[in-house]
């Protein structure tokens, strides 16, 4: 049987705490040891932890899940000639400051606290300095995930950038209609499938193909009829710019 | 055995067909006749068909599936003393100009012609002037949907609002990250899982309390990195908005 390959975590928030439930499932990966600054953080993992440097023990991959500005401070203060990764969707690789060889391994996902995830369905872009290093990162990544990718540091800024798009702008248009919603008394549920099959359509066609609305239409009524509605002035601008952009984006793209 | 409720189906678009697909699956409801304007998107349907208003048999419900623009002016050549209905989301109830009974049948959804949808699914929000004709709609919204809700004209508005929200500019940020992944040369398939689980995620909790990523953290660092990647004008600007919304936001949310 293979011998698993030895995992050290520096880390202890989110990210860390998802992947040690993903390998704590699978037998080709073993999770050493974990550090973190703080004791208190670590409290909770159920392996061995230690919050001193010095301490860390020998491994095949030491892997930092850690916030993007702790990256370069930390890594160069990892042993020498050990193989060492971030997860971050926003660090190039070469923010790694260690003396030795570098990697990345960043899950494409939003994690919360408390919500578990299927990692099976979570897509990991790996990128090495090295094959060697390459195949090492693969192994452990397919022994969580089925959607393991090779992306570059520059694929990956696009990759992080357009997470913001989908991610963190989509889920703000979702406050804005629960906002709504609340104020006039209806059930933000209501929305719920129609939240779902937007987003599934997205996968299946290709979006740009599935506009619809008052604003690719060029639906003059119901969009001064709805700017007339709203009466947040934040909320009324960003009806305003997206309405702009789609009519730009579809004028352009005829 | 209860007599189905009878339904003339007035337009042979999207959602006349949509409906239709649905209408065929149940013996609560018979749809009688299809009647259009037109003759030639009526070829398609297998059942009683006219051109002429004249030609229009007696029905428990006349149901309008036609453009917000028509409900009008179509209404108010149909018989007299008959329950008129539209499935418009933004049309008051009062919109309909026929002189007798009045009511609204709205499915919130966004259907793509081609794509067929779960009706069982969709919710659909009824309104009706007198209770025995609400009763009646509830039948026929029921024998199809397990999320039928009463909303009133006002009511109808905001979710309609809320729906150019979610659906047609969450589907926009989708276009966008999917047009930077082109250009880039990555696969938006690999962006689909975190869209799946945005939105599942906005179904779960409130998307106030998922709120993540730069904008939230003021992590101006990666906020000038993005901006500085965003060679495109309108995703710049969009960037931008949306951004300091979010900061808007969660500042007055506090």
């Amino acid at each position: 049987m293979q011998q698993p390959i030895t995992i050290v975590i520096l880390g202890a928030g989110n990210i860390a705490t998802h992947l040690l439930e993903a390998f704590a499932k699978t037998s080709l990966v073993e999770v050493l040891q974990v550090y973190n600054h703080h004791q208190d953080k670590l409290e909770s993992f159920n392996l061995p932890t230690t919050t001193s440097l010095h301490e860390l023990v020998t491994a095949d991959v030491y892997l930092l899940a850690v916030k993007d500005d702790a990256v370069a401070t930390l890594s160069s203060k990892l042993p020498t000639n050990v193989l060492v990764v971030h997860t971050s969707g926003s660090k190039a690789m070469t923010e790694l400051k260690n003396v030795g060889r570098k990697g990345v391994f960043y899950p494409l996902q939003s994690f919360t606290k408390g919500i578990s995830v299927n990692f099976k369905e979570i897509p990991i872009c790996l990128e090495a300095e090295i094959k060697e290093d390459y195949n090492t990162l693969q192994i452990v990544a397919e022994a969580i995930s089925d959607h393991v990718r090779p992306i570059n540091s520059q694929q990956r800024e696009v990759l992080h950038l357009s997470a913001v798009f989908v991610n963190n702008f989509s889920n703000y248009l979702y406050t804005v209609a629960e906002d709504l919603c609340k104020l006039n008394k209806v059930s933000f549920d209501v929305l719920h499938p129609l939240i779902i099959e937007t987003a599934r359509k997205a996968t299946v066609n290709s979006p740009r193909n599935n506009q619809t609305g008052p604003a690719v239409r060029k639906d003059s009524m119901t969009l001064q009829k709805h700017i007339g509605q709203l009466e947040n002035s934040s909320y009324k601008h960003i009806y305003q710019s997206l309405t702009k952009a789609i009519q730009d984006y579809h004028l352009d793209n005829l």
